[in-house]
């Protein structure tokens, strides 16, 4: 990572129409208000990458250079990237093939680092110099880490609701934040009224190509940590569902470098109930989702009413066989306070998500408990509110050890 | 790790008085009241295991298994333990060459889990059934979490002042938790007096021999991750101190293993001037540190009045050419903000401690700006209390554009 390499970029395509865009211009959606898509010279990636070569490179994301956009080294930012674990959670999951996958091992504790550590190494390239972002915590966390890192000035716009951790988090790490009386696309709307005014670059899901290209190393990972022989299932928490439409991605581009097979896991969209558009539209077999009004759930990052991507997510479920399952909150904390009783993990609500619609599905043979499935744990656990504990204070000296 | 595997343990030992102790036998600390070592036939892991064989392994706390205690596979218990990335803060520290070892990055979010995935490890293999411990938060949740995993029932008391998040994780982990009104060698001699009383298994820092050689692997993984070169500094928040003198034992045993030389880091066991022991020990030409009374300090984890391993901190520091340096907490707070604002880092303050020695040791000349200097952050800093953000609700259809 210390000189300029050879790059595989080869131009953007827009995600509904195939209109091509130029490579090395700064874009956000496509004409018709789409996202673009990084398209690489995949034959030109075979021959350059054996992968021997690849499985011989240090684990962390930078490792998939090759495909991924960042054309000068010197762009590159990083706060270690590593590759996150597989946990198991035989107990919670009430099967031994259930792995959780562990994105709160990422900077900025959550799995929005790879999608913003590519996003503003890319702003960086491109000459970007003030990024303004809606998010529901983790998203500007991760911003305002790189975006600092780099030079970067940085505006964060949170619903009013965002947990206090949130907020102080990308602060302390230089961004200006602000709550905003609303939900995340009301956020969005303000971010993309300034953007129009030329006031700063919109970085919103989606609204920039890069962040897609860096989700999609969760793919790369996956195939990499199942020996190139993909999971039977994958339960993702689905807000803007960047890393769902970017694994799908990644599994194209892998079969088309010959290091996978056609094969693919069942993609299972998770949202919460409160929050449900992608199933709402899944199960009344429409292209797009309309905007869920009223959302709400303890699940915050998967708090998006409206996703710009909706048609990309609706079509790689489908494709894939899986589904989009919703739960209710009762079953998200349920199953967030089971696997760390029992199986020491603890997750975040989003995880939790999965780890409840994993036994709905389980419950209703929807997966078989033979199946190898990877559950998302999109966060540490340690950014949102846990129960209360039992703890008593006791003067020491007082202490009945029978008792303890 | 998937069968029973050669082993290479010969014995335990006194770090005292070199008084030989039998391995796979429980023990606490050794006859004269001191921590035992772990010994191994270090020809024999010579012989079985080429450097090349360890390379191609995954860089995870097991890949270590030949150097580690656990004889049956089975016994091992696992959230994850991934090598933890080495994060350059160049305008923060004001050297290119200085590294964060980021530990914030292990299960339970600290480098606890290393000394306690391998102490519970063998308190499984031994047959203990039930543990309790002195914590000042992030012991504690490690414990709870692999004990919780592997069945075995865990008690923890933490001082009364342990911050709130700290008590809720380690009891959503499962173990049962309790403040106590005092400081955590007031909770230890709880701890003591139950284990005497044949109720539980003693699992204080040092008291059981197993925590240290699970520290041990910050040192071996350093060595790798410096291609067998090791740094020039290392400078470690030293509390208990078991993971400086668990690296001072790595270096040993890789030097007899021929992987690296004789050259060694200069140790810097940095403390908070609130709570200094081993500062006032060292500079004061002391082999042990008298108990530091009326300990304060933001840095939790440091918050140690007395290390039954000082004599083994002081000598290592010594034998290096190292120092130990106390820094004051407005020192620490202030390296905390400036590695967030300028690095996009976020320490917790126990690493910012490390950060604000290291500042202070380039001023004084003590460090120069070339030498390849490592600071062990050894928590997430998403576990502590950060600075009120600025954070404005503002009404999005009353938002002001040009203020952001």
């Amino acid at each position: 990572m210390t000189a300029d390499r050879q790059t595989f970029v080869t131009h953007l395509e827009c995600s509904m129409t195939g209109e091509r865009y130029e490579a090395d211009e700064l874009h956000g959606l496509s004409r018709v208000g789409r996202p673009l898509l990084v398209r690489y010279d995949l034959d030109a990636v075979k021959a350059a990458l054996p992968k021997a070569t690849l499985e011989a490179r240090q684990t962390d994301l930078w490792r998939w250079r090759e495909l991924l956009p960042v054309r000068h080294t010197g762009n590159i930012v990083s706060l270690g990237e590593i590759e996150t674990p597989l946990v198991p959670i035989p107990k919670s999951s009430g099967s031994a093939n259930v792995l959780v996958k562990d994105e709160g091992r990422l900077p900025t504790g959550s799995f929005k680092a790879r999608g913003l550590v590519m996003a503003v190494a890319m702003a960086k390239e491109l000459g970007v110099t003030k990024i303004a972002m809606p998010t529901n915590g983790n998203a500007g966390a991760a911003l305002a880490a790189y975006a600092t890192r780099c030079g970067i000035e940085t505006i964060v716009l949170a619903p009013q609701e965002t947990p206090e951790v949130n907020i102080r988090e990308i602060a302390a790490q230089g961004a200006r934040v602000y709550r905003v009386n609303g939900q995340i696309d009301d956020c969005g709307a303000i971010v993309g009224r300034g953007a129009a005014e030329g006031r700063w670059f919109d970085f919103s899901t989606l609204k920039e190509p890069y962040r897609i290209e860096g989700k999609k190393t969760m793919g790369l990972e996956l195939a990499a940590q199942f020996g190139w022989k993909l999971p039977d299932a994958i339960f993702y928490p689905t807000g803007g569902g960047t890393g769902l439409i970017g694994m799908w991605k990644a599994f194209d581009e892998l079969e088309k470098l010959g290091w996978i097979g056609s094969e693919r896991p069942r993609m299972y969209a998770i949202q919460a109930s409160g929050c449900a558009p992608i199933v709402r539209a899944f199960e009344a077999g429409e292209e797009h989702a309309e905007r869920w009004e009223d959302a709400a759930t303890v699940a915050a990052g998967i708090r998006v009413p409206k996703a710009v991507g909706d048609f990309l997510i609706l079509r790689a479920v489908r494709e894939s066989g899986g589904k989009a399952l919703g739960v209710g909150d009762p079953a998200i904390l349920k199953a967030v306070d089971d696997c760390a009783k029992k199986d020491g993990l603890l997750l975040c609500p989003e995880g939790g998500a999965t780890l409840a619609a994993y036994r709905e599905a389980l419950r209703t043979g929807e997966v078989d408990e033979e199946e190898r499935v990877v559950l998302f744990n999109c966060a540490t656990g340690l950014k949102y509110p846990m129960p209360e504990a039992n703890a008593a204070v006791d003067r020491f000296a007082e202490i009945d050890l029978g008792a303890l």
